[in-house]
């Protein structure tokens, strides 16, 4: 396995030429679409799935398609998340969102098309790779990113809003919002290396936990960041659906610390030299933004 | 071939198990996504793609997941299209529209969650048939409904508003907008049922005349009903990119005609019995909504 940084840059060098393997998009939709993808970010999703599938022994170029796909339809989510009928976001990461520069409809059609551009882009390498390992990949992707996984996580943290936090309720969200799409990359990766379905079990384990630790980590982040820059107490933001919310500051570090054990023993069931993943996990907590 | 009431029947019977067949969708957005669905309309989508498949022998059960994924993309596209920032509509079919019933943000998850989960029913459709025919239906879906088909459609309308029509942005917008998505079935279905190469060409002919002479249809009764309601001289609608805007409607209708004989031509090339394709051609430019 190759470091998160290398497959960071491998992502992002294949994102455009992905884009225009789909044919001639019309020339505003494309660039609200690579607005968004080419906005930064840590590539994280896409850095999994290539990952796991490289240290399975699964092809890289062959799995480059599943992993722009899946960061597509986080971007997706990012831009449809950001819309004033949502989270109504003017900035993200620092740049001004995808509605502010395109306007609302172009914004929501440049998610409606990250996301079917994901589902054809993933389709034609199935078609391309003519076995069904393809196939069961995709499907693993769309389950995770659909219903009842980050669109449920979506739906209910919308729904929400405004009420107390309810553990169950934060656990929920949590799990489908962030955790289902830092699953489904390793889920993939291993499925489209032809792994074994324990590797995969133990793989989604670890996934699993390292989700858990990364929205936690998020939710600390926030509460600092409202200290710092609002004056609040840490801790008490009793209105957010947030992890701290309801087990404070203090016991989040030590479940975030605790999740992150959990996803390093689970990396040890499997027979591949996976530091990266474990040293991701680790960073996870310490991380600053 | 059955009638395409009885296909409709048969889509509208499988609409609700399918989004049942996801798995537990969260009670809000379930009801939004079935609010749009069961909104009537001719289910003229799958009616094609079941028709298509089982003229050329092949399965209507195997079918069903692909037919209600075609569904649920159109019903997407008109949630998003309905929305305050695309055309602000507040009623469709005599029905509120989505957003004016569930609000703006659950009226835009529903929408991503029809389209995520139209990908997820035809993946699994695929994972089961275990062949490479279900992937290959799905790519023409996905493609025909995407960046460069229905969506590349859709930008153009929404950039080109307060323009003055022009014949080649109002064919663009049209074969996109409308005609992909009636191609679309069409080539799946035989595609489904493994028809021949020669055989789907002749198919997506009968389509793609069929989609135009359906969008002109449209366009002319949109006059009809502008010239009674709001006492506008039929023809002289002219900021909309409509056929009628550059044709007028005496044109309209013989071009109509026209796209109805070449459909009904193409079908000749088929060694099937399909007199309710030729049917379906025929009524559409008689048809009074």
């Amino acid at each position: 396995m190759r470091t998160f940084d290398e497959y960071r840059r491998i992502t992002e060098a294949a994102l455009e030429p992905m884009l225009d393997s789909l044919g001639a998009i019309p020339d505003r939709l494309k660039e609200a679409m690579l607005y968004s993808l080419t906005a930064g970010g840590k590539r994280i999703r896409p850095s999994l799935l290539l990952g796991a599938c490289e240290s399975a022994s699964g092809s890289l170029e062959e799995a480059l398609p599943f992993a722009c796909a899946l960061e597509m339809i986080h971007t997706y989510s990012l831009i449809h998340d950001d819309l004033p009928a949502m989270d109504n976001d003017d900035l993200r990461r620092g740049k001004p969102t995808s509605h502010k520069v395109f306007g609302e409809n172009i914004a929501i059609l440049a998610g409606d098309a990250l996301l079917n551009g994901a589902a054809e882009l993933m389709t034609r390498a199935a078609v391309r790779r003519n076995d069904m390992l393809g196939v069961r990949a995709m499907e693993i992707i769309m389950r995770r990113a659909g219903v009842t996984g980050m669109i449920a996580g979506q739906t209910m943290d919308v729904l929400s809003e405004g009420e107390l936090p309810r553990e169950d309720l934060v656990r929920f969200i949590h799990s489908h919002k962030t955790a289902d799409l830092l699953e489904a990359p390793v889920e993939a990766g291993l499925t489209l290396a032809g792994a074994a379905e324990e590797q995969i079990a133990a793989g989604r384990e670890y996934a699993f936990h390292m989700g858990l630790a990364f929205q936690m980590t998020d939710d600390l982040l926030d509460v600092t960041g409202d200290a710092a820059v609002m004056g609040k107490n840490p801790g008490m933001d009793g209105n957010k659906m947030t992890w701290v919310a309801f087990r404070g500051v203090e016991d989040t570090k030590k479940d975030a610390a605790d999740e992150v054990r959990k996803a390093c023993e689970a990396l040890r069931k499997l027979p591949w030299d996976l530091t990266a993943f474990a040293v991701f996990a680790e960073q996870l907590i310490h991380r600053e933004q």
